[in-house]
């Protein structure tokens, strides 16, 4: 279908038939099929996606073939900015024509812990994120062109040009920010922002390492440049993550391969004259969390984890070192909330202090969406821009 | 030797000869014999003690009999409060007939963390707790009557008329507060305390669970219940722990004997709809970590560990449990910076808000210290207050 932007809402209260990347297939390309897009129901909004971005957890539930959380057929994609097309009953802080940003991670503003200012779990909805719809259960608002119910994914479902959005998971932003940048705000580059600000709220002249330097690793480097640290210490096995690390402010890499007989945590140690202050886990190997709380120093360091493996292996941590001081804590989006934090991001953005630019490494048209998967699993992109009208 | 308290300094730059209570065997009884204290040195003061009371590390270090921290021949006892004899150089802060509470925990309020609010780590200090003095290493400021030397503990050896203290080591208190009630700020009551308010910072309405009802475990709760826990779990395999914690706030109990095939977090979960806001592990048990860890709630649950395996295992913990947002750090003297918070714990025990005087369920005289370790050892008392004149 072509642009409807001139007359946006003449499908209110209608289903709309688009086009959507439909995973039909653990491990298989996605398949680009004519859809119908329910309209929104009650906190409910649909929205026109602008451009969407790709994460690893886009890919490693496109490979997904085993536990409860693998559903055929799928739209995957929770990376976006979209425009406002209709509203569903009770959406009283978004309107038609609205730039928003959809985030996985929900900010219902009216449970205990939301209103609380310690942490950024939502108590009525965080613990699920199964559900094809938050307050629906696994209803759904997509279906293919033979009428058979489409899942969502993670409340988002970016890969189609149209998708609902429950209003839990919808952060309106400023029409300032190109919306290729803002997409990155979706989920990977704020969690590591978040990572740095928030959870570890790090100070001027801090130490850090920063396990994995993806999208997520480099954004926690980001964030610690723009606060004045000290030393940015980055652990990957890439070499070419160096050179690009450097943009965002990383000052030393280490590569574990070149360790030798040498723990990376060693290595750190020595670098920092006894350990950093803050490490962080952008990745997924199970010996990342005990290396990463090795690497920091004794009765102040904090280890904040952002990357798991997936065989959720546990974290064996040495008991006297946590009673002496050293902390380990989670981060799931960088302890922010979204509706409040986001805005906040931006406008950092628009002051040209945080360099969100250099994040993005490839743009693509929506149809080329296989070839932007090939580039993630290559490790060739950063971030790919998928534009669905050009 | 008799009281010096009305010619306080006529022995101001002279050994002082006075009774002290030796450790010279591991497991042993204390020895009561005359030994002689040092005049202080450079950022050192000598003090008078006038009650002492006994922790569970004094206990432990009575027992051990194998390692690097077996000393002998020591004087044991950390926890009291005295009255400055006298002063070494560059001591700005102290003056003679000075009220005093000496603490294990170093607060050089010049180092880097020292200046920091977000922890009470000394990395000028706090690294070492083996050297008998803070600046000099294993220079004693005590001889016994054959002049050989007698080793410190924990830069304080309050089991002793006199003791010389480091500066970094001592807070001046209020003259107002009774000695005996002061007494218990220095170590175990204030960990605990200061575990609910700073560490945790615990709000009004949330709910705690308390592994370990000893001193610090009750403490723990009364900080919570000052603050307005709701729900305040005790967990002790003691039954006669429920009604004394009660005296402190614990609203309900868990015994572990009578939990049958269920874990102890399995039961606090289902007291409290999915787990507490916080947990407290103040026994030294290895699997505590790892049951307060898990009895916590997903996504926000914080697990504080003020209590640690004498065998110092490694603590294991669910990954994913702590991707999600889930932590758990140490509470080194309940994340008080002494010199700070000591002055602000008294303030809020003069005014009647902290309930102190239920800690101390003995009283004796100093020569009686045996008897206090056996009602310690025994679990029949709290603390035991020793006076020194009577
Ligand atoms: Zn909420
Ligand atoms: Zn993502
Ligand atoms: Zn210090
Ligand atoms: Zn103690």
């Amino acid at each position: 279908m072509g642009k409807i932007t001139s007359s946006i809402s003449s499908y209110e209260g209608k289903p709309i038939r688009c086009k959507a990347a439909i995973c039909r297939k653990a491990g298989e390309a996605l398949v680009i099929e004519e859809i119908y897009v329910d309209p929104p129901q009650a906190y409910e909004v649909r929205i026109k996606i602008l451009c969407t971005s790709l994460c690893h957890t886009d890919l490693s539930f496109l490979k997904l073939d085993d536990g409860p959380h693998v559903r055929f057929p799928r739209i995957l994609g929770h990376e976006a900015v979209g425009v406002v097309e209709s509203i569903g009953e009770h959406v009283d802080a978004f309107k038609e024509g609205d730039v928003v940003l959809p985030v996985f991670h929900p900010h219902c503003e009216e449970c205990r812990d939301c209103k609380s200012s310690k942490s950024n779990w939502c108590t009525r909805f965080a613990e699920d994120f199964l559900s094809n719809t938050r307050r629906y259960g696994m209803t759904s608002r997509f279906k293919d062109s033979s009428g058979e119910n489409i899942h969502h994914f993670l409340f988002v479902s970016s890969f189609s040009e149209y998708t609902v959005v429950d209003i839990a998971h919808l952060v309106k932003i400023s029409q300032e920010i190109p919306v290729d940048k803002a997409t990155l705000l979706s989920c990977g580059v704020s969690t590591g922002i978040g990572a740095a600000w928030k959870v570890a709220d790090l100070e001027e002249g801090s130490t850090i390492a920063v396990f994995g330097l993806g999208a997520v690793g480099l954004a926690v480097a980001e964030g610690a440049r723009v606060r004045g640290a000290a030393k940015i210490i980055g652990v990957d096995i890439n070499p070419d993550k160096f050179e690009l690390g450097r943009k965002f402010g990383i000052t030393d890499f280490v590569n574990p391969s070149l360790c030798g007989e040498k723990k990376i945590s060693e290595v750190v140690k020595e670098m920092t004259e006894g350990g950093v202050d803050y490490s962080f886990v952008c990745v997924g190997l199970n010996s990342s969390i005990s290396e990463a709380f090795i690497s920091t120093r004794t009765g102040i360091g904090k280890t904040v984890v952002l990357g798991i493996d997936k065989y959720l292996a546990p974290a064996s941590l040495d008991s006297f070192d946590i009673f002496r001081g050293k902390s380990v804590c989670g981060g799931l989006f960088g302890g922010l909330k979204p509706k409040l934090d986001i805005p906040i991001l931006v406008d950092h953005y628009l002051k040209k202090e945080l360099n969100l630019d250099s994040f993005i490494t490839h743009e693509l048209k929506f149809e080329e969406i296989n070839e932007a998967f090939d580039l993630l699993e290559q490790g060739k992109s950063l971030r790919c821009i998928l534009w669905m009208d050009k």
